[in-house]
């Protein structure tokens, strides 16, 4: 029994069951014992807004393996409803307690792996604690809320936080017939994810789907009747809610880590190397509770995310069986699904470039995802953030009812490669009707940005085009759509000017030369080619408004493209 | 006049239009003229099948924008109908025909863009002018074709060649009712683009469509009556065929570069350096008239694509008008709708790794594209080919019901940028359920062939386990799926034995320790752990089928997996 390598796993979640199955896979005789706080393991969390929804049925379906499956499977021990008190790193050993039975014991390890994710941060706020007002982690906490669901008569409820939680949760409430508004402290929903021209036509969409949206405004309470909530506070309103879901944000859960003395990161994550390896060697560390390097930065981030945790298993169960495997580290991807929006982003925003100091260009397109003669055809708004001193690509954004992930993929790859915007502008991607058009908004994105850098072009963001008009200023907002288009779709403003492209060669001299001309269409293309055409005429001072109608998210006369 | 840049282009498919649309936005006074020797410019030819189909409708979107158009919004002379005849190159001229009034004249150039494309090869076979037997290249093609679709009363049709258009037309025509044959001389469908084990999947489900293929065939006359086709002839059958469509592959048009002295390269191709350039410094030549450099192989190929074509045009435009752009090349990506399968590939194959004696390692595997718990979640195979010796990804190939197109062009990137199978299995790919599992195919693929490059695991594939059934070999093909599963699907062979993974530990004594054992379950994920086991328990000769039943090309008893 000597040799025989006794590893010990505190968390059943992602990293944790990955890691069991792949040691056992690498090492047939090890002693494997995985500790789990709850009667759960390794069901999909990521799974729950959806389950919640009534999309994903039955809740079986969620759990991927139970404890019996793994001692069957992997002839792993899982001790479920079992917490760990202390880590005994002298002694190599833990101390338990199981929960069912209020016993406590201790386990000796060789290897022991932190698993133990991130927790729901909660806000300290009055009231909190009535009935009605919920966190959602694990599959007890959906079990919950559904009941709550079922249980209300009066369908209210208020989701505090717009992160990725938050926006899937106004969607499963609403699929169940809530009237729901998300409260969110920052002036953008998805914020930490988002430029605020995405996040703003995400917002838009939101509202369309009728959530009501309270952005710059922060919790301050709940109230409530009988202990059960009916209310939440603001510091500007109250909120009627019969039901209110916390999700303002997750931190790693590293008490246990800290406690034992381990190296803690700046942001209480459990600091780990390139091996996933803490700063005990016997210690191995991996998922939410860890940081990751971001690929394009160098600088270690916080990335909770249940694709990364599972890699981390698979690195640690290498590396703690005598492997020697490295987690590059990450790109930051993120996607979420809003009603019939697929909203994605990866690598830096611009605000992040310019916060770091990066000389930066952005781009932004709206282009369908198939050919706009096949059937099915969707459309998408694209933005990335390139370094414009060497054309490396930085970060990408994508919203809109085409198909945004594949092309927010495809960022991810680029940039943990380090693609510049010429190669991407010339990237062989699949092309046949069914699937793309001859050229992807991938395509036309880089050519934008590789325009914008050589000075060929100058771009304008509807939002800042929004603002001149509101700030009354001289200059021209050259329409040069179809006189048939405008009737269906208009920016209420005086400066506005039509003359649609096919007589703008023609009729370009009714346009002062000196004057500031913001040209504009549906989507951007006509708007660029006309801008060029006007700078090719030695118009001083011409701009394209980039994405045009299709990204503007304040109020048209008519209807909205988007 | 002396310094307006004088342009002609010859063509006006793909790559002439994008020339000179650009060329006008980096030169408002420059003179362009595009010389086209049929009525149509700038249509998607790529879009044809589909109209064929009754998908894209009506004809007039398949058309980007006509010469009127080319006039009003570019201030391009656009000359229809006409033909160049020669290329004077020492004169710095074209001589042309205008086809409608049959009139010739010479117009002279600065510089010039061939942008000839590529053209059917037809095959030398008696009675191949039969009314009713078809190419399809241009608008003009397909409204013959649509029109003896409507005519004829036997609604039998062979296609010659399943080759990308091959198989759209098949299912065009078998949309349109049609009982279609595929007759190709090669022994697969798609055999320049797929490794047999993936091709193989995609003629299942032709057949399983009603698709009649007749491969290993060569297409030898055709036959017909009142100079109508009704039948085509093989070497070993004559075919029943009121419609018989001609798609055996395109060869460059390079002919009239060859007849000015310009270097062709030796697959018939217009020589051009990374910049587009031909031998002749004034002449340039882009789309499928040249070959492009393979990034993998460091070698030219032919990839005749309408995406290649934009990118050059674009390219080219830049060049004439003083700029210097450069063509990166190509990493062959390919996709390809085939009824209810996504087909699609990138880089090389197994087949060409081979020939050009890469030592390297191959991996499959079939995987969902969503997790399996979300709704709408369906099935993909894939297979990666990767260098041995370096980890770098050569190739991939998918197929399925699944969303396979993300997954190629997430490789393309990849490959593209050099990609090894160490960081793919790391990449951080977008998660979320109504997007992607926890794990991508893509990462267990990476995953999988690591292993196998590590010896950790030894794989085999269908084809050759059916192999080895068939030569009756002495192993045990072991069953880990359920009881249910096996009564629902099975493989019919004397070698097989059943023992579901969750007993295969307390019941792996009933099996041989020195026998070959072939492992299997539905998709392989099972039949690899099941193969960990064994091996861990000292079973000499383990190997695991992969895919597995997923990829099984071959009769089953009951219902088929994929």
């Amino acid at each position: 029994m000597e040799n025989i390598n006794n590893i010990v796993i505190i968390g059943g979640g992602a990293c944790g069951p990955k890691t069991a199955a792949r040691v056992r896979r690498l090492d047939p005789v090890a002693k494997i014992t995985m500790i789990q706080d709850e009667s759960l393991v390794s069901y999909a969390a990521c799974g729950l807004p959806y389950f919640i929804a009534g999309v994903v049925k039955p809740r079986n379906r969620l759990i991927v393996r139970d404890a019996s499956a793994f001692k069957k499977l992997s002839n792993v021990d899982v001790l479920i409803n079992t917490r760990v008190d202390t880590i005994d790193r002298a002694g190599h050993k833990v101390n338990v307690t199981d929960l069912s039975e209020k016993r406590s014991y201790t386990l000796g390890y060789d290897k022991l792996v932190i698993a133990t994710g991130a927790g729901a941060v909660v806000p300290k706020v009055p009231r909190i604690d009535l009935k009605g007002v919920h966190i959602l982690k694990n599959v007890p906490d959906a079990d919950e809320i559904i009941g709550l669901i079922e249980e209300v008569d009066n369908k209210t409820a208020v989701i505090v936080g717009a992160g990725l939680i938050g926006v899937e949760m106004a969607e499963a409430l609403v699929a169940r017939g809530f009237e729901v508004t998300i409260v969110e402290a920052l002036d953008n929903v998805l914020a930490a994810l988002l430029d605020s021209e995405i996040s703003d036509l995400v917002a838009k969409h939101l509202k369309d789907k009728g959530v009501i949206l309270k952005l710059g405004q922060k919790i301050t309470a709940f109230e409530g009747e009988d202990g059960r909530v009916n209310g939440a506070v603001t510091d500007k309103e109250t909120i009627e809610a019969k039901l209110a879901i916390v999700a303002i944000g997750v931190r790693p859960e590293s008490k246990l880590a800290k406690e034992a003395g381990l190296e803690i990161g700046p942001r209480g994550d459990i600091t780990v190397d390139d091996y996933l390896q803490t700063s005990d060697p016997d210690i191995y560390a991996g998922g939410d509770c860890v940081a990751n390097l971001n690929i394009v930065t160098g600088q270690k981030v916080l990335s909770a995310n249940g694709s990364t945790a599972n890699k981390h298993g698979h690195i640690i169960a290498a590396n703690i069986t005598g492997g020697k495997e490295k987690f590059p580290g990450v790109v930051n991807s993120a996607c979420v699904k809003v009603f019939d929006f697929n909203v994605g982003r990866v690598g830096i925003t611009e605000k992040q470039a310019k916060e770091i100091g990066y000389k930066y260009a952005t781009g932004m397109v709206a282009a369908p995802d198939l050919p706009d003669y096949y059937p099915g055809s969707n459309e998408m708004v694209l933005k990335i953030v390139v370094d414009a001193q060497n054309g490396r690509i930085l970060g990408g954004q994508g919203v809109g009812p085409g198909d945004v992930i594949k092309r927010i993929d495809v960022l991810a790859t680029a940039i943990t490669m380090g693609m510049t915007v010429d190669m991407l502008a010339n990237l062989d991607l699949c092309y046949a009707p069914p699937y793309n058009a001859a050229l992807d908004g991938l395509h036309h994105l880089a050519n934008l940005v590789r325009n914008k850098i050589a000075g060929r072009v100058e771009g304008i963001k509807p939002s800042e085009v929004k603002e001149k008009i509101d700030r009354k200023d001289d200059f021209v907002l050259l329409d040069v759509r179809s006189h048939l288009e405008a009737e269906r779709t208009r920016i209420e403003a005086p400066q506005t000017a039509l003359i649609p492209l096919p007589v703008l060669s023609t009729k370009m001299d009714k346009l002062p030369k000196e004057k500031e001309i913001v040209v504009f269409c549906r989507s951007g293309g006509r708007a660029y080619r006309a801008a060029c055409t006007l700078k090719g005429a030695e118009y001083k001072d011409v701009k394209f408004m980039e994405g045009s109608l299709t990204c503007w998210c304040d109020d048209v006369i008519g209807q909205p493209i988007l």
